[in-house]
């Protein structure tokens, strides 16, 4: 592909077909994306089933719609995360095909079988609220080829319901726990496996939880050596690491 | 007392022997602590035993060795809190009586017996770089009169070292809880227990632990209902609110 | 009870009726609730009448209803939270003995008389707009079993308001103390009294309030040793902890 | 002065004796300074007896030394706060007069009687750690003329001995209020007065006071309408404030 | 009045009339607004004009209005500040006198004629966005019995338009001067003049102004020794204390 | 002008038309900015086409209109910014010839051709969210007499679509360089060109970006040696700099 | 192990040497380790190499010492992290084949080969004073038994040179990435590879690099969807992650 | 160069010296650097007497004495920013030429004289405190080229003072304007000026000046449309870029 490009350009040169000064010219000119990152992401795309992907947030319904449209006409899968149900009305209206999830606020469209990741990904929240992240990253493990377990209301403050779930998050391969408040589940959980832990505070909380700080500061001092950290209410971004791991 | 002594003005005004106008001028004039709260806390001293209490931070080395002086002479216990080895071996030639104890950073001289407490104050923290608040902690609410059960080493990230010490927590009529990075034991121990959990953040950690901050933030948002905060590393101040729970 | 279910397989393994690797799986799968913390906690709230709780915020107007109702047939008393006129006309509509405090914004139904708690609780606020967090903490405490006293408006700008009334702080066993502003009013009560002080922090105020962090952090810094903190507006907490501490 | 020189100018302008382009360019180059503020502040100084004021901090021990020599030079009072004993050591070599004030870190010199103030300047502070502090307002503020009357130990979590301080406390024209911790005092101070009230916060304390930010934050949430605030330890500045007003 | 009050007592003992007991307990149970603070602030209000002030945010039309009106009975003067055009209905239903600032805020009643200031309180602000809060300061400073001199739209950024301000500036008694963004106008103003300056941060502006903070933090930091500083946005405030000094 | 307007006084003086006296009263009265800054100001605009600025947030939409037609009425340009569509409708009936940018809320009257600034302005922007900024940026740009290439979509998470708009970077002779979330993209395009580079952050973001503070402190602490900040989503601001630049 | 001591019981129940009462004693009092999790833990570590860790900051020279001796003595591998030269020469008098790496500040001993990683991890920084933390990393990575490629000196300012290196960093199996400043090196990298990436802000930098908290919010507000982020200058903590990712 | 490099690869593939697979290789193995920037960097230090920078803070002694002595055999200028005394004796040592400038804690050596600026750059400063600062601008600038004009002393609480300084600001071609405090120097400058004015907040101050936060929130939130900022004390950052435009 590209290295051909370059290869037939070479071939000319030699051949006689181009001068030096024009080749010269034309490798001046080669997009850097021709030498190697953007299109093998892009051709990625169609061979993994990896999918694409839309943050909705502070787009307008009718330009999440569209874009939907245009990458799935390119044959991959979709992913839209932060969408509200306006905005699947419409991308619905383009491609009835597309699912909404709506804990997760997530709208998918699978065209492709993803290539499959090797373990289980266990997500884990700490109360109902945290769940619509939780399903973020759950929806989008799974569009990325995941087999997820789901693992709800297991607040460090009855440590025994959490304890009960032992087998289920010693069985998984990688983990994403996301949790507000104080943030502590991702510790007592990285405590409890050998796995990664990716942790994901929520904004979940009131008062002294500034909106997500005080469980992003809590997870960051974890003592747990096997836990790293997302941004805030970053359910995607979990899953698609996760999802890396996974397919190590 | 107090009280006397305004009756004693009565019964001269009473008796004539005072005139109204003086008997005005004296009780304009009586200093307010009169009338009820500082002398009782003086004679509580030295009838409960509680004692004078010292912050040795901010002070030199003479000041405190005298302060402990005058305070010994009248009869009470003493605590001096954040006490350097210098200022102790000043104490110490002053009141040979005195006794230090290193990690706590405390020198304390009892000569009352306080009144006993009804139950066990227990007193956890995670690492043993939370064992100079901890001890600060059980100091105090010794001199003050009450049982200590100091439990240390229980981080949440080794939650089984936590459950194996559960019957100590829950005989714990009051629980003063330490803890520095992510600030989570306090939770995890307020939900096996039944009993009031003082939490206290410790400046230990580096980092995003802002000098205790990430501690602090995850206690106040803490999901355990039975559980109330102090300031960083004020041990001290956490043992006083046990050893009145306990004196109830 | 979940001592006698070891018993009884223990009993069956002495007996020859159960095999040791049989017994050994059945111990393995033994859920960890059954040694201890979660059922206890559950019969406790039919035995003592302690409510069950609920945190409307961020839960939809069914969701608050639906739980509510459930949470009602168990036969315990129930209390919810930060719940709007919408929730409880839900809530109203599939459980009529519920009853609406508004100022509180609380829901409560109580069907177990609770345990009585030993002394009163007293509840104190600043200003007229601390009333809300004042009287979830009057609401919550009194659902819990305790006798409370509510003392408004006694800030500390007119310390002369808050000296008026300071037998009725005297009287009470514990003390919680709702500021916004600066905070100062939990240190000021707590130096008038000998109880247990719960101080909240209310988002009472505007500019450099900060939503409350003024308060909060004026409270953490308190100079009187018997005042504790809770999260900012988190009245039904402090009126948690003040009612364990008045059952002790 | 700065007119007559205008006046002298439009004078020879019409005399003949300067012509209207050298008039023009003179006009031009006529230091602002000419035409009113700075000249105007140096005279007052010697006129009123204002100090010249060095702020040591920042500065090597010579060059407070030669400043002060300098200004001590010029006639009128001086003052340096923030100083060493070093730095006193050093400016008593060159001016025998100086004097130091050890707890409020100042160097004074006092050569001409400064115009007295109409009342009484009272400096109030909670802990023997706030003098530093309100030593340094009352060293400033006697310098300018004032009279004060400095009380100290008079926190707010024993709220009697501020209340026997009442009477002095309303005899004062202006207040100086220095607390550090949750800097509750000039809130209380301000209810019991009808005076201006001038806040510093200090620096004392720990943990979350954060270097007098818990403090500065409660003063400028202060429910009292008659007190201001100055940056942190700025005892100086608020003299300054006081002094002025103290004048009018 | 409270002094006679304990002078009859007196009287009656001395006379025999109240026996000594009695007395005692009539000492104990007088409440201690009776002592000298509260209801001298109440005849004040009357006698002097001062206004009786309800601070609006937070409340509702119908509690505006209804306290309102029951100050009005009172014969005094009232000031409700931070209202909205629905509050000032409301209020003027009830009380057909009541007149309305609209850029303020403001309402305002005036029964009795206020003692009047000694001299000019000058109001400065540095934009148009900047004159809700100023205004505020100028109705207060008014109603206070201040005469006010309004300097609008001399931001720093182009100082001769302030410069020209000058005789204006210096013909002040007392000064308030209201700014947002940089926060800069309080310390050039304080520059110019020789009078006490009240800084008003205002929470004009966005992004690193974090709602005035940057202009609070500016004010704090002031190279002015003249300048106090009150929250933000806090107009009320600044001509509470500037109508303080005025009256001086 | 200025200048000419005190030279014909002096030549009054002379002749002897005009009293010394007379003359004092007029030079005093002379406003300041006769003596330089504020009349340049406005002739320039006028001189060199620099437009008129509105900033209209905060502002009411007939406030805006009025504004605009007084500016227009000036006869030079016109520069609303941060204006919503009802702004724009009003605008528009004063004022037919105005022309609105929607992408960048901003409203533009050119009348009179602005001096050309020398080279090319790059604006560059990381993502379709951060438009706003960089449009506003670009139409501020161009009303100034500058040629502008936006470059969009150029994220540092996908450098290789950065590089393939290096000649276009290193052809500028100014680069504002906007981003949100991460704030790298400044610095990476500083490493790329020897021209100056204002990085505007904008408030593209959830979570710990802070509304562009995570932005804001990473323009801040920079590597590139060419870079300097605006205040957050200022794209106003980082043109008028740039457009200087341009100019010089 | 565990589960055979709890088998080595039941078969003396079943035997009858072991009365029912006696076993239920037994098994009450069996300590939670002994079910599972921390002697796993301490037998992988002689199982697989992975070392035992000592966090020295915080800890006394002899402390470490003597911790790191009894260490060694359990025949693990041991890795003391944060050591300065005096606690290496204290380590190396009681444990000679101790070994110091003075960058990174670590002290390791292997006595038992480690069991391999799958690939290369990456350990890539920006500047010198980024490499104490990335050496940190380093020398935990190898100790836990992987291949690392150590890539320095590649900062964003200058992103040629590190996109000299793209084929270095693409044939890593897991990245990670310290940068101080700006922080914006991991989101660049993490565009490049394909691999999870460990982000590591560091504390290099001054005046609004705060410590380290710029870099920390620029990595959580990374676009690249494979970075996740561990605690300022916890180059230890990424390093465990990624072997933990690199053995899966 | 570079590209003669490629194209005498290319002139070897047309003459058929060498294979285009063999091409193939060498192209791919090519260094970035090469493509053009970094060399291009390295040659302009060399062409136009731009000096190679240390940033000494951070390094060793030793380290900084050896990478200066290096870069001067490189034969350029060389500039080593915050230097301590004991690092120029080290400088001083191995390269003799060496010159010191003690305030502003720079080492310089000037080898080839530096393409000279357009104009002039003026450098602004408040205090004395703020002089480091101020003089480390001066002396980058100067070796960058660049006169300089030092303007000193003209704090905004003095506004006559710089005033006085206008047709010195007005002569300047760029400014940098050092301020610490409350960072409102840039502003008025900025107003006062028609030329692009770099901002640098110093670390000068105390309390609520946050180590120059308060200055650093104020230049951002600046009302002059000229003004851009550096990092807090970046006054060699903003030499560099004032030098930039200075030779546009």
């Amino acid at each position: 592909m590209d290295r051909s490009q370059i290869e037939l350009l070479l071939n000319e040169v030699q051949s006689g077909r181009t001068e030096v000064g024009e080749a010269l010219e034309r490798l001046r000119d080669l997009p850097f994306e021709d030498l190697g990152f953007a299109k093998l992401d892009h051709h990625r795309s169609l061979r993994t089933g990896m999918p694409e992907v839309i943050f909705s947030a502070g787009k307008t319904v009718p330009q999440v719609a569209q874009i939907f449209a245009r990458m799935a006409q390119a044959g991959g899968n979709v992913l839209a995360t932060r969408a509200s149900e306006e905005a699947f009305a419409a991308v619905h209206a383009v491609e009835p095909r597309a699912k909404f999830h709506p804990i997760a606020r997530a709208i998918t469209l699978t065209q492709t079988p993803a290539v499959a990741g090797k373990g289980i990904i266990g997500v884990v929240c700490a109360g109902t609220s945290d769940l619509p992240v939780a399903e973020e990253a759950a929806v989008t493990a799974r569009i990325m080829g995941n087999e997820v377990e789901l693992i709800a209301d297991v607040g460090v403050a009855g440590i025994h319901r959490l304890l009960a779930q032992k087998e289920s998050l010693q069985s998984a391969r990688v983990l994403i726990v996301c949790a507000g408040m104080e943030g502590a589940l991702p510790t007592v959980v990285g405590g409890l496996v050998n796995a990664p832990v990716l942790a994901v505070p929520t904004s979940v909380g009131y008062g002294a939880s500034f909106g997500g700080v005080a469980a992003l500061l809590g997870m960051l001092n974890t003592c747990s050596p096997n836990v790293s950290v997302v941004n805030i209410d970053n359910g995607f971004g979990a899953a698609s690491i996760a999802s890396l791991i996974n397919h190590l």
